[in-house]
């Protein structure tokens, strides 16, 4: 197996981040975003939406979405679990993995790819629907910051991958100019000790 | 346990329709949306973001986002399998989910919700963006009909949650006029089945 990979992306980022948690061995291969690799026709064939990541198992198998493709790894390696350990937990764990998602990787990937001049030709872009996103990624990382005063992860006391979907959201809310503001001191604590596990630097 | 619920919204007939496929006996309980009790803050509590639907279990914990929801039932009612039946198809199943969820019923429901009088102060709309998410949602119902061309369901040939979502999407599209358009024969042949199944009906 192998999974198609872009460093310059946030969501490939969610699935290295996973990998690495899970201390799988699976190699990554970069592809050339920047050149739209992954919009010919030849990636289209293991992604028609043109996106990365892509898992291409050993029989051909392509499972795009890094949601769907940390959900296989979690399968094939349930030691240290990243999606839940019962079923209440894992439909905690899914509900706020969604809520990064929604909340904020969301709104966060629209402020840049509604106007950023990389997605030019790429999307139908509407810059002003990038503004509404920046102010909402905004309002939602004031929330975030409450939610975490009274728990150490996004999803309660254990580490989940709605944290990996969060980091991933928050740190590339930098070019956009998204951050964490100086009075969020509990998102602040969380981001650090996210940041400071071996996984985050996939 | 019970169900928050509403008629009047995409997201909790899927919901609905999961938990009919599944022979479930689960009490659903109307929330106001019309009058938004959901944005009060006693349903709060329940769910910060004010969205249905919730299922609330005996111990009162809560849980948001369908997609959450119907991982659940899936867990404590696995037979007549919704999300994938082994590792691999389950993330086949999970990236068909998420396409019709991103591609379909996302669009969908922001062509409604960015420019409907019914969001105004609910939301800060961008009328532009409902335009743009009008088109995509259009293309991406052409894109669907050739995905159908060569299998019966959208993960395969299985019933599965992709197929709840797909449903609720394109059936939310009429209040947009957003529809099937007549040369999209495989899409009018899935969505006739799809919609004579019982569950259809939630």
């Amino acid at each position: 197996m192998k999974v198609h990979d872009s460093k310059a992306a946030p969501n490939p980022r969610r699935v290295r981040i996973f990998v690495a948690e899970k201390g799988l061995d699976v190699p990554f291969e970069e592809v050339d975003i920047v050149n739209a690799v992954n919009r010919q026709a030849e990636f289209r064939q293991k992604n028609p939406m043109g996106t990365v990541p892509v898992l291409e198992l050993d029989d051909g198998t392509c499972i795009a979405e890094s949601a769907a493709i940390c959900r296989y790894f979690e399968e094939i390696q349930p030691e240290l679990p990243l999606l839940g350990v019962d079923a209440t937990d894992r439909a905690v764990v899914a509900m706020w993995d969604r809520r990064m998602e929604f909340e904020l990787l969301l709104p966060i990937a629209d402020s840049f790819r509604q106007h950023h001049a990389f997605f030019k030709g790429r999307i139908e872009q509407c810059p002003e629907y990038a503004e509404v996103a920046k102010r909402r990624a905004v309002q939602n990382l004031a929330w975030l910051d409450e939610v975490l005063a009274d728990r150490q992860f996004v999803a309660g006391e254990r580490f989940s991958v709605a944290d990996i979907t969060a980091l991933c959201a928050v740190d590339f809310g930098r070019v956009s100019k998204i951050g964490i503001a100086p009075e969020q001191k509990n998102l602040a604590r969380w981001h650090e000790a996210v940041s400071a596990r071996p996984s985050a630097k996939a």
